[in-house]
């Protein structure tokens, strides 16, 4: 790399560490909180009896209905611990038929059913909010087969994404999903809550890779869209439904997915840049000169990298700077890729888009740079109380959504800071606090959600509504859409059992 | 290109046409089919009344209410005339507002509707069976923004697919689309036929890059999904719903579209080769040597070419081989792609993979060649009446099919015939014969669509099931998901006035 030398040469201090992050709950002494503090009222469901235990052992076996208090723990609250529940059943099903059968007697019972995956989720979707069946998918993580010809690949729901993208290096191919809870989390999550992540600049959302979904609905009927084909055409796209419905319409039982080659040339750039208006400047270059390799457009404040330094000790390579910027490029040539990489860089550099920088083209150092980003949802935890919005808005607004938000809070505040995938207009905002109150609480929402909607962005790009944000759907989505959805979920769980108090909104 | 001299000089003979296809109707002498052929009976909707009109009239204007049997009767009938309907009355709405005052009276009034694009549909999908009120989208063809930083464009239903791609190359952004229809098909009737094409190996399907679509209920109730984000998981994406349905569960009046980049740099190449099996080790070996800069990979085969030099004079540049691959590659470096192609094409001379071949790099040369590719199509018209078929298949038994379907007719065609997008597993198989007969008729259906089941295909890769395939789709789709269809359009449209006849099948 001839450019190497323009940037400051402080690769060395970058700490070589894995940065899977693993279900790491809140750090701070904020207990989680119950359906009481989100005032919610308990359906007309029937409550889990010992006939009941009974059915599901005879369906799962013994070792696989969970009911001790403390082995329940941690699937009653989020790993972000803001809600909890009081589930009393865990199941722990191996097949499809095993689900099919636990749903339709539920059904029958008219007992809530919780579905859960890696329980990764930030918007409280994964967790009961009372006294739910949890329906866990983790024992059902059989990779089911994989075409090194075509890429597709066909899996159980249970099977986790790290794990599942290390099986397919060994055949050259990647999930075309990655985020920064790939160690926990679970594919048939992914696809219920359409995971976003790093990668979707480059392969797109998983509406166009997930070529097939086997899920039971909520009477137990098994619902076969498990397709392998790259293209059909045969009537309504069903399927669709089940991504990004949160479980709400059905349990997805198995998924197929359409996975790219892995890439022979991966190269990341960290750059510091003073204006927000200059990091807009840098992703359209960057699309314009690195075009097709182009795979991942990052950005953090600055305040995100002093709290993954305070908190977790990592180590900013480069000077300090308002906004900081992270460029990863996959493609099938090292030399061609590099050419494109340091001809961008010469260019940023020479024009003083970009203060400073570093590229790295090792395995380690990308991956340290990588952990800057990735880490900041950890370290936000370990700085108080988590106030997380996730939103989607046009570019050029987006970072005036933080100083908006910091201006109109007055201090009420430890920190206020704002990251995400700038290539797909997407902003984590994130507010944290010594502690939740409703006072904080209440000055920060619906503020958000009506910034969001005066700019016509979206109150959540990729984390789903879940339990927390159901009711603010409005914002985002027309009268006519919402009702809509709520004549899809009759027809599709007429009993309600799936997820209640998830996604739907208490009312129109 | 070092490459070149390792290739037949033939390129001087391509001809140098521009290779729009405008609807060109069968040319044979047969007459399109009436609903009477099919043993179809038309539903229990009221008939068009003089009343009627007049409402129409203060709707749209009396211009844009056609009653004139001559001037409709391109409406009447499907573009390779294999359907002929009996519409009296041709409606061209302007606005949104326009289709909901239409379409709210059509349903009190139990009046069938037949929405119409640009009427390129290979299925009958978009001409009317009995006498349904045709909704033409032909005066709805207004660009409503292009955002070129992102990339995101919105239009009218009725924009030309051609004409819009052309308004965006000022923008240095394309349309994630094309095929053969482009000169005349619209962006909605793509959008509600999910139309594939033969950008879809580059930039996915539609179900990722239509970020919005609005669409007109069957009530008239107005659904604004128009989105212009490209991440939003707040609920339910109805959208996708739309997306596909072919008018039956709504009309789409707009959509947004998440627009790529224009490549700087285009190459095609045309390869001779022996066999079927050798295609696919290049198919291969061109993902892992392309990998990013792939964009298309077509195949014809050796009877395609014949019928195209036949019926259209268009000249095979190379020699004769049973089949003939073209791959397209796009990218952001002229240099660097020239580099890729030319040692992907030195190994595959030098492997004899290929056997022969010429590369183009200037526009005229690539228009010829995509000319053979994409004029097969019209080709077949001139050859008799044709059965089209348009299926997913593995890739390893893809050509087996036409092999198969030619032992099984034992003479009785004119042609049988295999070409495709080999990179997304999509044949299209055609059978051409002197006319329409229901000898050849049974002997060809269901025979096909048996062979795909039986080989776990789609019975329609990208056309659609439209009027002619919707009895068959239980060759592809199980039983649950067409319940669960039949009960969505139900919600949809309880009246069933959208597009009777068509995508759901006459019974489970």
């Amino acid at each position: 790399m001839n450019l190497a030398r323009s940037f400051t040469a402080l690769n060395k201090l970058l700490n070589f560490v894995k940065i899977t992050r693993t279900c790491v709950a809140q750090s701070h002494s904020q207990p989680a909180l119950t359906a009481e503090t989100y005032n919610v009222k308990r359906g007309n469901y029937s409550t889990t009896n010992a006939s009941d235990l009974d059915t599901f052992r005879d369906i799962v076996g013994g070792n696989n209905v969970v009911t001790e208090a403390s082995e329940l723990q941690g699937n009653n609250v989020d790993w972000i611990k803001t809600v909890r529940g009081q589930s009393t059943v865990l199941l722990k099903p191996k097949t499809t038929a095993e689900v099919s059968k636990i749903l339709k007697h539920c059904n029958e019972r008219k007992l809530a059913v919780c579905p859960q995956g890696g329980n990764t989720g930030l918007v409280g979707g994964s967790v009961p909010v009372f006294d739910e069946v949890i329906l866990s998918t983790q024992r059902m993580n059989e990779v089911i087969s994989v075409d090194p010809f075509s890429g597709v690949t066909v899996c159980q729901a249970g099977c986790i994404l790290e794990k599942a993208n290390q099986d397919l290096l060994e055949h050259d191919l990647i999930v075309p999903l990655d985020l920064g809870a790939k160690g926990s989390c679970h594919l048939g999550g992914n696809i219920s809550t359409n995971a976003g992540g790093l990668r979707l600049l480059r392969y797109g959302s998983l509406r166009g890779s997930v070529l097939g979904v086997e899920a039971v609905l909520a009477d137990g009927t098994v619902l076969d869209c498990l397709s392998t084909l790259r293209k059909d055409n045969t009537g309504y796209d069903i399927k669709q439904l089940m991504i990004g419905s949160e479980g709400t319409l059905g349990f997805v039982t198995a998924v197929s997915i359409l996975c790219p080659q892995k890439p022979k040339s991966v190269n990341v750039v960290f750059l510091g840049v003073d204006r927000f208006e200059d990091l807009l400047l840098l992703l359209r270059k960057a699309r314009q000169d690195l075009g097709e390799i182009l795979s991942a457009v990052e950005f953090v404040d600055s305040d995100c990298i002093g709290l993954v330094g305070k908190h977790l000790k990592l180590v900013n390579p480069i000077g300090d700077y308002d906004f900081y910027m992270l460029i990863e490029t996959s493609g099938s040539n090292s030399q061609h890729d590099e050419e494109k990489l340091s001809s961008f860089v010469e260019d940023i550099i020479t024009s003083q888009l970009a203060k400073d920088g570093t590229i790295a083209t090792d395995f380690n150092k990308m991956q340290s740079i990588w952990k800057l980003r990735e880490s900041v949802a950890e370290a936000l935890t370990h700085d108080g109380y988590t106030f997380k919005y996730d939103v989607s808005l046009p570019a050029h607004v987006m970072y005036d959504m933080v100083h908006d938000t910091r201006k109109h809070l007055k201090g009420l505040y430890n920190s206020v800071v704002g990251y995400g995938h700038l290539g797909d207009g997407n902003l984590h905002l994130n507010v944290t606090c010594p502690e939740y109150n409703k006072t904080i609480a209440s000055a920060i929402e619906p503020f958000v959600y009506e910034w969001t909607a005066k700019h016509n962005g979206s109150i959540s790009a990729e984390h789903g509504l879940g339990f927390k944000k159901r009711n603010y759907i409005q914002y985002t989505k027309s009268k006519e859409s919402i009702n809509l959805m709520m004549k899809i979920k009759e027809m599709f769980d007429p009993n309600m059992i799936l997820n209640p108090y998830k996604t739907l909104p208490d009312k129109l």
